[in-house]
């Protein structure tokens, strides 16, 4: 139970690790060979305790006074996010925003790599979008399970997303990356992750909102 | 003071009330006039308390048995949000991922409307991306002071995404929607929220990754 435990980094820390990674990696060519959490804590504002906190969690110990090695450190984190390394996945929903991140050319830095885009729309089927070829939706099931696909992107419209999810799951899907404004469930095992925009407005329209009643 | 802190809702209860509002909206045309928190709690897997104190928030108050008016819950959930209109907005940045919120349907129920798109590439300047003009940058100060914009969404690449932020910023926009995977610095007044796919992403790999491990 213990040994588990210890596995389960929370929420929070994984969502700052990006950042910390940015930062070691711009410090640009006089890069100093150690890093103190106080350096990064300052340059994020953030606390320094919050970070030497976060950064336990990759495994490494910092040294007091010097603090990290820096490559040490950025290696470390890049293996706590799997990004040493990158998951295929599979894009089900050739709309808009599933073009946008079949054009996104950082994805594969952050672990992912799409391989091949799904859609149920004869126009969009046999198609490519930035070098990526949109299959038929029915081909999903069969492919996922051979190619032992592991990452589900799901950027269908909202009232289509649930069977889409429950596909990819059946297929062998181990994590779901949903864009779609609505709950999905999965079973427990499956890792849910969503990227719904309109979560994201409601934080910045909600206090939007709060500032001007009290205007 | 106690009146300016009963207006801060928490982050967690503003990323739900998404949540509750598409599932009060999608209930059917048999809608019942009155929806319990256990109900809503039931649906998306929440702990009724929860929800309860959530829609605490609302400034409605639940009756005992009966709960709450569906439609006013609604309405009380829309207005909190700031859903029940919206603020103009300009995108900076009019790539991949700018085009697809350009073509972004629903973010107007989401309290956001994109009037205009920026960019400084020549090629892009001019063009009209999902029925709006991508103008010149060096246009952006003006108009937004002109127009009165209050949100700005970055849609630029690391490396520039500060640079758009200060000139949102000194241009009167409130708050800053980022998409670009980078800390930005802005004062305490405007609010920042970011979309920045590389910390959702983060949690997915991560949790993959510690899987595996296990595994």
């Amino acid at each position: 139970m213990e040994e588990t435990k210890t596995q389960v980094i929370p929420r929070p820390t994984l969502q700052r690790l990006p950042g910390y990674l940015t930062v070691l990696r711009t410090m640009g060519p006089a890069r100093s060979e150690q890093v103190a959490c106080t350096y990064l804590a300052e340059k994020l504002k953030l606390d320094p305790v919050q970070v030497r906190k976060d950064l336990q969690y990759t495994g490494l110990a910092g040294r007091p006074r010097t603090g990290y090695d820096t490559e040490e450190l950025i290696h470390a984190i890049e293996a706590t996010l799997g990004w040493d390394n990158f998951s295929d996945a599979f894009l089900v929903g050739a709309g808009n925003m599933g073009a946008a991140l079949l054009g996104h050319e950082q994805l594969r830095s952050y672990g992912v790599n799409i391989v091949a885009a799904f859609d149920s729309d004869p126009e969009k089927i046999g198609t490519t979008i930035h070098g990526k070829k949109v299959l038929a939706l029915s081909k999903l099931g069969n492919l996922a399970a051979r190619m032992h696909i592991h990452v589900g992107i799901v950027t269908v419209p909202a009232a289509v997303a649930q069977a889409v999810t429950d596909l990819l799951v059946e297929s062998g899907v181990k994590a779901i990356w949903n864009f779609a404004p609505t709950h999905l469930n999965v079973p427990d095992e499956v890792i849910l992750e969503s990227a719904d925009l309109s979560r994201s407005l409601a934080v910045l329209t909600g206090r939007l909102t709060a500032v001007r009643k009290h205007e």
